[in-house]
């Protein structure tokens, strides 16, 4: 389909999203065309702001507006904790609850077979480094509760245990306020394994 | 949830488009900070230069590079045709098509009494402007077999015709290649009503 040259630019950069299709791009396209001029502009000089301003944090690979994340140079968390996850966004999630106070580690994916992705490709390197300074004593891993969450739980597991560091896992059961009705299979079966005595 | 002020902008400013909300922008915030520098900067560009270089045509509504379109700037259309869209991608479609070869008119919306959406909120007046010249005698309406498109017809029907221009519509039936079985009702009323000769 004939477009003028701009839009089609404009179309192909929203393609590169993820989860957005040439239909949708076209829509965006054409609705920039028709947004705010203060709107777009804003738009373009946020996408240069964020991409340039930040950067995954040297230490635990957190976003991080300069080298260091406010989390790791922060001296009142616990340093002998550091807490697992697959993305940024998981970090945030713990911090919205508060409860935790030690670091983290974010891993920027799992390991996966069928995507290829190795444990070379993912942030797994940067976390054996941080164990080597006799602080930390417990390695909580937070992955996904999928099969990639799994296998990179368990491999880690096995990369961090014989260096006498302590390894746990997230519980696995029974969502709390959940229904045991509407609860899957694996979760009943992980409940009663994981059951405690009250 | 605190997220760093640039990441928190790009939200925002995802979330300016229509049919992403906060959980879809901050994916995609999220993922902009991962991509090539090339990728986010070619982006950004793009956006501006379809902002700043595109504008639409001062006669029909398309998308012009400059003040008036390819369309209406071409010669060899016939210019006595007017083929009133909704959107300028329904543009595309016929010419897609390669057809028609009459002008069109972008109406950038339909009249909705829901939406509060009035035929001064549309681009009518510059419609009615076009057809002072007597140069026009055909105005072919292509708005969607819905009930706001079928209202904006009905009305511009009712403007038009009384200066004595021939007013048409898509012809509403069976989709070429569909079955009798699978159309809905409305469809096949209309595909009874509008029968012809063989």
């Amino acid at each position: 389909m004939y477009y003028p040259e701009q839009l089609a630019k404009l179309i192909e950069s929203y393609q590169k999203l993820p989860g957005i299709g040439q239909k949708t791009a076209t829509r965006l396209a054409f609705h920039t065309i028709g947004m705010a001029d203060q709107d777009v502009n804003d738009f373009a000089a946020n996408l240069l702001a964020a991409k340039r301003e930040l950067q995954y944090c040297k230490i635990c690979g957190n976003l991080a507006s300069g080298e260091i994340c406010e989390i790791c140079s922060d001296p009142n968390r616990d340093k002998s904790q550091i807490l697992v996850v697959e993305e940024i966004r998981d970090v945030t999630v713990f911090e919205r609850v508060g409860e935790y106070h030690g670091l983290y580690h974010v891993l920027h994916g799992t390991i996966s077979v069928f995507d290829n992705v190795t444990p070379d490709d993912i942030n797994i390197k940067s976390l054996i480094r941080r164990l080597h300074d006799n602080i930390v004593q417990e390695i909580i891993i937070a992955t996904n509760a999928s099969s990639e969450g799994e296998t990179t739980a368990m491999y880690l597991s096995r990369l961090i245990k014989p260096a006498g560091i302590k390894v746990t896992r997230l519980a696995h059961g029974l969502a709390v306020g959940s229904d045991i009705e509407y609860a899957n299979e694996v979760t009943l079966i992980k409940a009663v394994e994981n059951r405690q005595e009250i």
